[in-house]
């Protein structure tokens, strides 16, 4: 814990003064916004040095070498805050996992700084959440700011939430409290099935998706006469004995994880389905959990990821200021 | 196909005389045994040079340098009977997928000679089954000789059979016919997972099974408290947060992946699930299967797979004398 000055002191430091820096900083990808005194994004960027590449000792230089044209010429110190992986234990230094329930305008009073040898900039970085169950124990990081960032687009700051990625993420929010998680496995396992397994010759993954082979696999999920374990295979059988097109192979494979991951969470639900899902992402993948919801009678309400985190960061900021004013 | 003789000239040649030899080429080994003119083991050998790392110019010096000492000295062919991958498209050569429904004791009828450049060797290849299906295209290789090497253990040849491995084979029997068959990839998607995924670390799959861990997550399944898809980030989270050892991960997975399996076996039979069903392993995967089925109230039976390629090669064998003599 050498590396954390005691939040107390530094988020003393937390003024209004100047612009400030806002990083998302992944597992593999790190991405920064320079923000100015109005709130106004003054210049951004973005690199793939990921926080699964690094030792603790390489977070300040890698942060350094991106956004050292943004900082003040003279020893002022500029604010940056951090969510996402950098905060792992394996990360720049470590920030507690915040248990649910946790009310999402609470974050910034967990906030950890790590030192750095470089008067130019004062690090912060956001918790993460975790659920304590001994039958569903489930962690993120990166997630809470997201959320965070989107509450004011919600009329009741309630609702369920889908965050689509290497590690899907669900979510349960109450008026601003985040009650329950899921996290499904399913980009991880598609990119595994997809590039490692025998089914890596029968799927094209880069191909525009097929809407029908896509829909006409979610209904044979909903109908159970599919299942994802005992139909992976059959996306190599039906390349050798039917000539399915490698393209096809990937639209069902995708409908085979992703309408897996739906209809895990939708019977959980059990007879109180929620009428809408917010999808917080932006991506090709963002779009193929939409156009699945949307199949199942769901309607999906997009958020842009990359908005959502820099307004959460916003918020995180604006919450500490509001405690030291 | 110019190195398939015409199967009927080469079936010509098979005559009880002399001793044969009896080999399994999967996707990754290689087994052989010597038979004399009694039927008798004399002799047994294997190799890690599996089909699967093969060019089809290969197979002939890679069978001889493994069984040649066994061959005769003079010129006089030694007939090899071969199952398995090295009947594949990517083979030594192709042998056909006969279409399901078959009947097992017919399989000698599509048998397939490679040329060889030796006079010293014989061989024939066992056909392959595939279920020729829009929804459910199947494909098996080697399983199909296993199954007729247990018929006789059978009392009425008819039954349901799970031949655990990297990719799991179900087969229903009807009167020693293969009505119909279905793969799952559960064996190749616990070895990503266990070695490719974030999960890697939280799992230590060569301990041994924790039966305790691996019967209660069997229980969450079944009561639809737990699916695989969303229970699998839990590993990490729950090594994270409460500290589960590695071969409790390691047994969780495992009962997630199997349980996963069985349950969608016994959904697909509906009101009348199997009272019981033939194993076919011999590792401590199939005892692993048979904790699970014992578990869910159906009888496992193992048969021993080793024993079962060996009578079941010897079987086409005899088919195919009976079809000469």
């Amino acid at each position: 814990m050498n590396q954390v000055a005691s939040p107390n002191n530094d988020l003393r430091q937390i003024t209004t003064a100047g612009s400030w820096v806002a990083v998302d900083w992944g597992t593999s990808s790190l991405r920064a916004w320079l923000i100015d005194e109005n709130g106004v994004t003054q210049n951004s960027a973005k690199s793939t040095q990921g926080a699964g590449t690094l030792q603790p000792s390489e977070f300040e230089g890698v942060l350094l070498d991106l956004i050292g044209d943004w900082l003040h010429s003279n020893a002022k110190p500029t604010q940056v805050f951090i969510c996402g992986m950098a905060g792992s234990r394996q990360g720049w230094v470590e920030a507690e996992y915040v248990p649910v329930p946790t009310k999402l305008t609470e974050l910034h009073q967990h906030l950890v700084s790590p030192k750095t040898g470089n008067a130019r900039i004062l690090p912060f970085i956001v918790p993460g959440l975790c659920q304590k169950s001994e039958q569903h124990p489930d962690v993120m990081r990166g997630e809470e700011t997201l959320l965070l960032g989107i509450l004011d687009e919600l009329s009741d700051k309630s609702g369920v939430f889908c965050l689509p990625g290497t590690h899907s993420k669900w979510v349960e929010m109450e008026k601003g409290t985040v009650a329950r998680t899921s996290t499904f496995l399913s980009g991880e396992l598609f990119a595994l099935i997809a590039k490692q397994s025998i089914l890596r010759h029968s799927l094209e993954t880069e191909a525009e998706l097929d809407k029908d082979v896509f829909l006409a696999t979610l209904d044979q999920l909903k109908s159970q006469e599919a299942t994802l374990l005992g139909n992976l295979f059959g996306l190599r059988a039906g390349q050798l004995l039917n000539n399915t097109s490698p393209q096809a192979g990937a639209s069902k494979l995708s409908a085979l994880v992703i309408g897996t991951e739906l209809l895990d969470m939708l019977a959980k639900c059990g007879d109180n389905p929620p009428k809408q899902v917010h999808l917080v992402g932006g991506s090709k993948l963002a779009q193929n959990y939409a156009l699945a919801l949307q199949h199942l009678g769901i309607t999906p309400i997009l958020h842009d990821a990359d908005k959502a985190a820099l307004k959460g960061l916003s918020a995180v900021r604006q919450g500490a200021l509001n405690d030291n004013s």
